[in-house]
């Protein structure tokens, strides 16, 4: 389906489930982002589950979302179970003016919704040649060291930067070794899942993925990785006001309620320590890049740029959309004039 | 050795060297800090290193410490080539005093040197009810993914946060799969090493120590590491003026001059969206020492914890102190009066 076609045709189905039309295309932009940069898990496969939600009443489709001032640097954002996206869209904008006031910006979000990549808000600050730090929680998927149920989300850390080159550095990472979606794919194909990513119910490290589905995921690095996870679920919940320890609500299986997510923005300036930050960031980038590599490895890349490359390629194509979807985007736009 | 004595040796060494007796007093309690939690990779072990570093003159036992006001938030110390104990001490003091005036404050600092463990610091901003996020670059130890040399810094990410009772949540967490110290000690014993933490000079995977020490370390969980690592040499070098992509020297090996290590302090208060932290972290964390544990857990702890009971633990004890460290202390301390 052409881009065009497509972008028009969620529109429709966004302002069809009540949305204004501004909702409506932020939140097209973000799923059709989402598809271009290869993030698929958080592109069309999600957009049944928000309509769904919102005529379940658990994403309001017209929230009245309240920007209330802190201080000049920051600000608390009460999203009134808006879909994610719209929340977020609100939190970096009102962070990046934060931050061209006084240098640095601290935006909390509390009653939203799943938002899908961080990234996609980082580059927003990155675009008007700001660093941001990004937090979001979300429903259980990993456990903490020690435990045998999921609890923490794959409660990203996700970091932008600007590199002086028309492709920004944005880390997005997950702190979970894998995706519950691809133990879900291992499972129907009858293929054993990697070591060490997930246990099965008694605790014990498990290859197959039904075991695993039945156990826990693990996060990255261990300890490591469940302290990191922990502090998101800090940064992004406990501080916030939104729900927090394995309290927010699966968005495919939980209808009982709102999720209310909370996602934390951290914006600063990059020029507020030395003058010369494009000069030193392209030093920095081209040292690495230039290191000796591994037999095989032809290019160091840095967060974010495979990214750039996929949204790059994909431009010029049509976006093919599975059966699936197509079935969800028919029923979604039955009844369209 | 008992505390006190071992107090006022260090004490009697630092000035010997030309520290005044508060920045000298600075970094006694932090070495003894570092070896009452059993870190001692950050303790005694270093104290010939920053010795021998005054007297090659590439630590500045009295340095011109400049602190420059962006704004009230915002500071930028330039440390002077400082021991960093003295420079990190400086800049969370100011961190913590910009961030009770305006709720969140970000203080930077370039020509600094280690400072030891980033969790020390944390703690103080903490006993203020505070949150905060230190990073901190250091000398070449681990290569970034794809690369067959060391660049990146062991680059701890620590965060530290109220619990609402007297044990802080202080995560300070390397993102090096192992350190060198470690490595070293295999090869000393032929021990082997684990999987996955290192590579040959050839870029294979090894257990071999020694083909290990010729190779490089591996951050953790692969490409997100090296991105996590990346990302801790942006914010504490590249934006801070300090030194950054591999250019810290080591401090054990390389006199050539200053190490210029750059660190950054975000610290806010934890009261600025939310009026009942304290009830809420709570909260967390007995939800998640709550859960279900895996068959030979006992006890789910948060980062930090076991820190704090090894110190509570050790306050009652002498330190011991092994022969090659005593030996460096009495040789630091030949001609005392």
């Amino acid at each position: 389906m052409k881009v065009s076609k497509l972008k028009s045709l969620l529109i429709r189905i966004f302002k069809k489930k009540g949305l204004t039309h501004k909702d409506a295309l932020i939140s097209t932009k973000a799923l059709i982002n989402a598809e271009m940069v290869g993030a698929y898990g958080h592109g069309l496969s999600r957009l049944k589950m928000y309509c769904d939600r919102i005529s379940k009443k658990v994403i309001n489709p017209k929230p009245k979302i309240k920007i209330k001032k802190i201080s000049s640097s920051i600000s608390h954002i009460d999203a009134d179970d808006s879909i994610g996206f719209v929340a977020a869209e609100i939190a970096i904008k009102k962070a990046i003016d934060n931050a061209k006031k006084t240098g640095i910006a601290l935006v909390a979000v509390k009653n939203s919704g799943h938002y899908g990549l961080s990234g996609y808000y980082a580059e927003q600050a990155v675009k008007k040649n700001m660093i941001a730090i990004i937090y979001t929680n979300a429903p259980p998927a990993v456990a903490p060291q020690g435990a045998l149920k999921s609890l923490f989300g794959t409660n990203p850390i996700c970091f932008g930067c600007p590199t002086n080159s028309k492709i920004p550095f944005i880390l997005d990472t997950s702190i979970s070794m894998i995706n519950r979606g691809k133990i879900r794919v291992a499972a129907r194909n009858n293929q054993k899942i990697p070591e060490g990513v997930a246990l099965d119910k008694y605790g014990k490290p498990t290859v197959d993925p039904i075991k695993a589905l039945e156990g826990v995921q693990l996060p990255i690095a261990g300890y490591r990785g469940s302290g990191l996870a922990w502090m998101v679920d800090i940064l992004s919940g406990v501080l916030t006001g939104g729900n927090h320890a394995g309290k927010v609500k699966d968005p495919f299986d939980d209808f009982s309620g709102p999720q209310n997510i909370g996602h934390l923005f951290i914006v600063f300036k990059t020029n507020l320590f030395v003058n010369n930050f494009n000069e030193r960031i392209s030093d920095n980038i081209r040292i690495i890049k230039n290191l000796p590599k591994i037999k095989g490895i032809k290019n160091i890349f840095y967060p974010g740029e495979n990214k750039f490359y996929r949204h790059k390629k994909n431009d010029k194509k049509n976006i093919i959309i599975k059966d699936n979807i197509m079935n969800d985007l028919k029923k979604l736009s039955e009844n369209f004039q």
